[in-house]
């Protein structure tokens, strides 16, 4: 089979999820599933993770009508990874009511020969060892994006580190930069992330946006203001996997470059929170994510120098 | 004696403040005195307010040495205005020790003859009903911005919603837009708050930054980030400040004028918060401010349509 130009690791869960305003359950969640639907707006992506034998045929559907390769996709004697939350009033602060590993307990990344070739690569978030797992197969990489969270920095710190100086580029949240660097300023923490290893470190920072640092610039990304959030479940996914979908079509990776597939990332996101699951991605043209990516630049632009004149 | 370009209006203070870091004393504060210094790097800008007798000499021979006109400054029997308050440890939250309002408190903001032609006019955060005071007395104005506060909304929103009506531009920070609409998300707010009178509205979010609405467009500012804060007060006063300085230099006041002034304002501030009181912005030069505003507005830069090539 041909080898997808972007390979995304990652958790295939179901999600039961509660907001202020309503409760859902059995929806399709998962790092991977979020992050290759948003990639799918600008390639192919060749999806790697596990599902269990109770996993609905309509889910595999959904996969396939957003063309995602799944040839890496496997099917194991189990339940599939099942996760259950709620969001508290103002919607930034979640918690999680139960996490069922099941099938994701004993997962193996192992990548179809199809696969290893593949030059941009999103480890999503997961245990450390399985993102070296990955990367060890990986036979001519170009750019590699990981994720991770502060349950693996707190219990895995020293594979965690070995990752993050595997990568091109690594992307966590605020207090995760703090807790992994023991640094209270962001752009501290940020300096310190690029001495261990990536080009690029990316620091989400939920509806403020994201920022990007790396040593030839930073680069403040703000999220596209939106009168109402449904579910911001999968959003850091739905960013990343739009980020990567967009550099792979692009077949490039310099500084300018990621500040261009952040806007694309951070377009995709801000109509995936707009509903649960993948249900306002499946929708989407890329029609709508271009006027909306002109509709966040026009908001981001400003012109200097000044050629107002003070007679006016 | 000449017409300043600028008016501004507000409080007169002597701080003392406590951050998880320092304790000082007998620091000079106040809206009046943070916003004029800011405008200061841009037009002479008169100032309106009170002090009491025991206002030290040397706090005005520093509005002198920022070339401000002190022509509206009032002296009256009594105490000066004093304000103590204390930083929690993220430099966020801050909680009001004592306020003692001394003279402030039968304050009259009388303004001079020659301060009422004045063509743009900055109304510090003060009680609505000193605001319109100022309001009936300016002649021919050209650009009015109002400040204010969650105190206000709640003792007496009736003469805000007066105030709001009757000027170009209203800021305020993110929970008092809501508190002042009852509308919780953002955007629903601004739009409400565009209804209420002013073509422009000013959302202010701390280190988030800031954010533009009007009919004519939404303007997302990052704040300029700094890898140290020694002590926010009076950050938002400094940008309006800067801003309206910025905005009587250019005698402009079109959405795109507003952009760059926020970037103005957004850097001077950004200087400000790196000491106290005034501190950093009496040694700052226009230079270091243009090259700070050259650097934030890099950080704020992507090229879209991407030019990049899909071979590359």
């Amino acid at each position: 089979m041909d080898t997808p130009a972007l390979v995304i690791v990652g958790s295939i869960g179901i999600d039961h999820i509660e907001t202020p305003f309503v409760k859902k359950e059995n929806l399709l969640g998962g790092s991977v599933s979020y992050a290759c639907a948003a990639a799918s707006f600008f390639t192919s992506p060749g999806m790697v993770g596990v599902v269990g034998d109770d996993f609905p045929e309509e889910f595999l559907e959904l996969y396939r009508s957003f063309d995602v390769n799944l040839e890496g996709l496997q099917r194991a004697a189990g339940q599939t990874f099942a996760w259950t939350g709620v969001y508290e009033e103002n919607m930034d602060n979640r918690s999680t009511l139960e996490t069922v590993l099941g099938v994701f307990e004993k997962f193996e990344p192992v990548l179809p020969e199809s696969y290893v070739d593949a030059p941009f690569v999103f480890l999503g978030n997961m245990h450390p060892s399985l993102q070296l797992h990955v990367l060890n197969q990986i036979r001519s990489p170009k750019f590699i994006l990981a994720d991770t969270m502060d349950l693996w920095i707190n219990i895995t710190r020293s594979e965690l580190i070995e990752v993050v100086s595997k990568v091109n580029m690594l992307t966590l949240n605020e207090s995760e930069a703090r807790l992994l660097t023991d640094r209270h300023n962001l752009i501290d923490a940020a300096q310190q992330l690029l001495t261990m290893g990536p080009q690029f470190v990316l620091i989400k920072k939920g509806e403020h946006g994201s920022m990007l640092f790396s040593k030839t610039g930073t680069f403040i990304q703000p999220a596209f203001p939106l009168a109402k959030v449904e579910d911001p479940t999968g959003a850091g996914d739905t960013f990343a996997g739009a980020l990567m979908g967009y550099l792979t079509q692009q077949n490039a990776c310099e500084e300018a470059d990621i500040r261009r597939a952040m806007v694309h990332g951070s377009v995709v996101a801000s109509f995936g929170v707009q509903s649960f699951s993948l249900d306002a991605l499946q929708p989407l043209s890329t029609h709508q994510i271009h006027d909306r990516v002109s509709r966040l630049v026009s908001m981001m632009q400003v012109d200097l120098p000044c050629a107002v004149n003070a007679s006016a």
